[in-house]
């Protein structure tokens, strides 16, 4: 086994060395190498210009020992292909200066042509592969249908999700026709990426967590699982994460995804029981011990570690993603120290 | 049974003739009758004088068939008199303009005795009870440690909560310092409540939600536990809420609480079966139905109403506390319809 294989391996839930290790937001502003490249592009330009993409996707693979490299992109820019004016405010965030309001906001959305869509990304994806050379997979991903009609409905980020929910509660007919334009983009959007070179997808449901279980599985799931089903033909294993979902794991287990990502407000062995034997199961330090003394830190990832000894199929992450102010040494040495603590060879 | 004994038999898990309901924030915002006092008075002066939080309180329960009364108060003020400044910024919410930053600043906090810190609000208390006459009982409340350590760290709210758990993992024992004088003084609060006429008591742990079960077993628990028990000494049931503590259930189970409060993102037995028999639960309806048609809303009654059905000791709440923009009618039909499904009388 080399290295590249032990991250794929975990995905299927077979044998590895040591447990693979990739971090959610692993490329991003706790590095100077980041910011020094934002200081000169707005985060849209560096989305959109695939050598700068492909740079900041491979800032922590040259710094730290991680097992997978994810795609530097964001899951908001397919809405603008789709007819949505989308802009990234500093310090704000993401806003949608024309949200949808109403069912014939719904039918204008465009189903676009995903060459047409996200070319950007697509060439950012084939420079990312060559350049790493095999070395180790690279992961593609995309916003899930409800986390994406969130942000189109609300306009942005929200608190308590009412507009969103109103939406699919008072117009359901509507609300199936923009989850089934979402789906076929997201869908189309995952498939286009295993064909430029992804070789694993995640699938992010940053908001599923704020829906109630009737809610997900009748207004989200459906078209969760259409996307997974989709992504899954291609051959390349699927990963499944939301914040959150704790208590909605009995219905994420039915997403189909072979991956599921979990939070770190739950032990993972509780998770995983609920989650079931037939997946593989990705996460969950708090990410806020990374700022946490050396001794502290450890002591928890300790503790995920023991409580997957014995499972195969755990990849090693954090329960959401790094901190734009994580101190970069600590991100190196939990790295080093997974590899380190986990491996079973007894070898020298 | 009188309608009064209906909410405290659930407490007690005792059979009861219809489920009992009421609602986390039912005075508040969305009712004219508060926007109409508070146009003429800032929160802090209403929860300072006695006449004014007392006429807020009842404002629901002269609305609504609702079975229990909450005090009109907040879970911050108990923090002035430790020493620390709170201002509420209309449209921000709380700050805390001089944060605890260093274990000297948690030295200098006082725990001051309770007659002394909150009168107004023992006052309150002793009027809602005269105007209440026995007709339903009264909720008294606080803050948890955790929750209030916080806010206390953090200056305010917080998204991740970086400040306050950094404090926790550096700072152990300055945070046990911390908790405990937090834990006394709300344990000396509690009691002064029911003294001062509160017939049940909740303890709101709005923030746990963000901790890892190590820590929330660590840091969190062990002052919940300490102020629980404390409060039932007093004879009165306890009650004990936090959203997002989904994946934290088994160790909530240890809180020692009479009843428990799930929020929306679980259904009400799947929580109630981690939580086992032994407790009442309160929940759990998504304040976001509100805002949906009847109809929608209805079917959502319903599915909490079947799955609590033959468990005693179910009390109706919402998932979190009424929003801001909910419309009034919805609160009174969905009050009345708890009553009328849940009638198992067979009377006419």
């Amino acid at each position: 086994m080399t290295d590249a294989d032990r991250f794929l391996r975990a995905c299927r839930r077979e044998p590895v060395d040591v447990t693979p290790i990739w971090l959610m937001r692993q490329a991003g502003r706790y590095m100077a190498e980041y910011r020094a490249l934002r200081a000169r592009h707005s985060l849209l330009d560096v989305i959109r210009t695939p050598e700068l993409a492909c740079e900041i996707t491979l800032q922590p693979i040259n710094a730290f020992n991680l097992d997978a490299a994810i795609l530097f992109a964001d899951i908001l820019p397919i809405l603008i292909g789709m007819g949505l004016n989308l802009e990234f405010v500093e310090g704000e965030g993401p806003v949608i200066t024309n949200p949808i309001s109403s069912p014939a906001d719904v039918d204008a959305l465009i189903v676009p042509p995903i060459e047409e869509n996200l070319p950007f990304t697509l060439e950012a994806i084939r420079l990312v592969r060559r350049e790493l050379d095999g070395k180790i997979p690279l992961i593609g991903f995309s916003g899930a249908p409800f986390t994406l009609a969130s942000y189109a409905i609300e306009g942005g980020g929200s608190k308590n999700h009412i507009k969103v929910k109103r939406f699919m509660h008072s117009q359901p007919d509507a609300w199936d026709r923009l989850m089934d334009k979402l789906a076929q983009t997201v869908g189309d959007y995952l498939v286009a990426q295993v064909k430029a070179g992804a070789q694993v997808l995640q699938v992010f449901d940053t908001w599923a967590g704020v829906l109630s279980p009737c809610d997900y599985r009748e207004k989200a799931l459906p078209y969760v699982q259409r996307v997974i089903e989709r992504a899954k033909s291609t051959g390349v294993p699927v990963i499944y994460f939301g914040a959150d979902l704790n208590g909605l794991l009995p219905l994420v287990r039915e997403t189909g995804a072979d991956v599921i990502g979990v939070d770190w407000r739950i032990e993972i062995d509780h998770a995983w029981d609920q989650l079931g034997p037939n997946v593989a199961v990705q996460g969950n330090l708090d990410p806020t011990l990374l700022f946490a003394p050396w001794d502290q830190l450890q002591r928890n990832v300790d503790n995920v570690l023991a409580r997957t000894t014995g499972r195969p199929g755990h990849i090693f992450n954090l329960g959401h993603g790094v901190l734009p102010e994580t101190p970069v040494d600590h991100i190196r040495r939990l790295v080093d120290y997974v590899h380190e603590r986990s491996d079973n060879s007894g070898g020298s």
